[in-house]
């Protein structure tokens, strides 16, 4: 299943109108929204596909890339399962990977941080996801759910969302 | 070296047939095809640089860019090396990182699912590279090649090749 | 925050001034330059978002994505804090995840290379970041950087900054 628009075999078949509609095809759009979060807990896994999808909508765009990534460095935008006894197994195995206690344990943390465990468990799990746009759908498998992953909470953040297309 | 298509700094040279010629460059090509898979075996690595290549051919983008994602929440498309003693040192490195057994250890497997370390070891290997297309070719350093890692196989599953430009 | 350019909302109202800016809008551009390093050590984490700044001015993007990702399967790019005691705790954990002694523990390795574990904490840190471009900025958080990991260093490599966009 592949698709390209337009066709451009058959350039010597443009009427006037065409044309128009080709310029209008033409137009690259771009489209910016920042999602906030507040998350109580120091760690969370928030499924935020449907605002994405809300965005993809007010976009307009119908073919293209959405790009999705966490602006703090001590958060995640990953791309898995909406299963809540999976989310604890995430939860328990990155913090076997990458302990928070003890804190005194990592040099960042001399800084007066406590979170230098929540900048590894973001490079595990990922900054950013870009998704394809398909005839003005996120193009994803049966399970596909995005997620903002939380490992430093407590305070306001936000995750961008960026769609570029036509 | 870089490049910037076309020129815009000679906008008052344009004639009518340099006009038609900017308005097709301005066209923003998109395709998409998905590329299936039945690994008979739980865990594979399989080296889809080929296919892809295909798709940028038939695109016939020349400059954008590629997403080459997993659909499935429990495989990986990742750009690493094509060596067979790496690959089963992964093999056995994200088994160690993530063990399939005891199945029991993952509340993910109380579903009915025995696949809670893929899940992980999905994570660790990503779900989709992003790669350049310049010139009509995947732009890729000397040793790069992609893969469709598999950690939950015996059926069907496939990957989504989307590319955008021009 | 969201902004789609330009207004499709009145087509009705385009004189022909504007439809020669939009036919200008509809130029998609395509930038390329490759970043050069040699480590003098095995591994380092180098700070690159004055060169992938530089390379946004140069290429004239005001509206779309930047991929800057490493041409080699033993670096990383990817975006964290410029804190050098998180570096070296990145240093200490990439470490114990992924051993580079004994080198005889990977088969990798019998090829007659020792840098295995290189293509392991590549993974780990990533392969590529891709970075919205708004307003012909690189649209970061307050304490995103892009950084070049090199794991295998003492030779010259180098990394891929390809923006596309209007």
């Amino acid at each position: 299943m592949s698709r390209i628009l337009p066709r451009e075999d058959e350039p010597g078949s443009l009427s006037g109108a065409d044309e128009a509609k080709l310029i209008r095809w033409a137009v690259m759009k771009s489209y910016r929204k920042e999602l906030w979060f507040e998350v109580p807990t120091r760690r969370a896994f928030i499924n935020i596909t449907p605002q994405v999808e809300a965005c993809l909508k007010e976009s307009g765009v119908r073919e293209g890339l959405v790009l999705v990534n966490a602006m703090h460095i001590t958060a995640s935008v990953f791309i898995n399962d909406d299963e809540r006894g999976l989310h604890q197994d995430y939860e328990k195995w990155l913090e076997a990977l990458a302990p928070h206690e003890p804190t005194s344990q990592y040099q960042h943390n001399r800084t007066g941080e406590d979170n230098a465990d929540a900048h590894m468990k973001r490079q595990i799990m990922g900054r950013e996801v870009v998704v394809a746009v398909t005839a003005g759908k996120l193009d994803f498998g049966p399970w596909e759910q995005i997620f903002y992953g939380e490992f430093d909470g407590r305070r306001r953040k936000r995750a961008l969302v960026k769609i570029v297309g036509e």
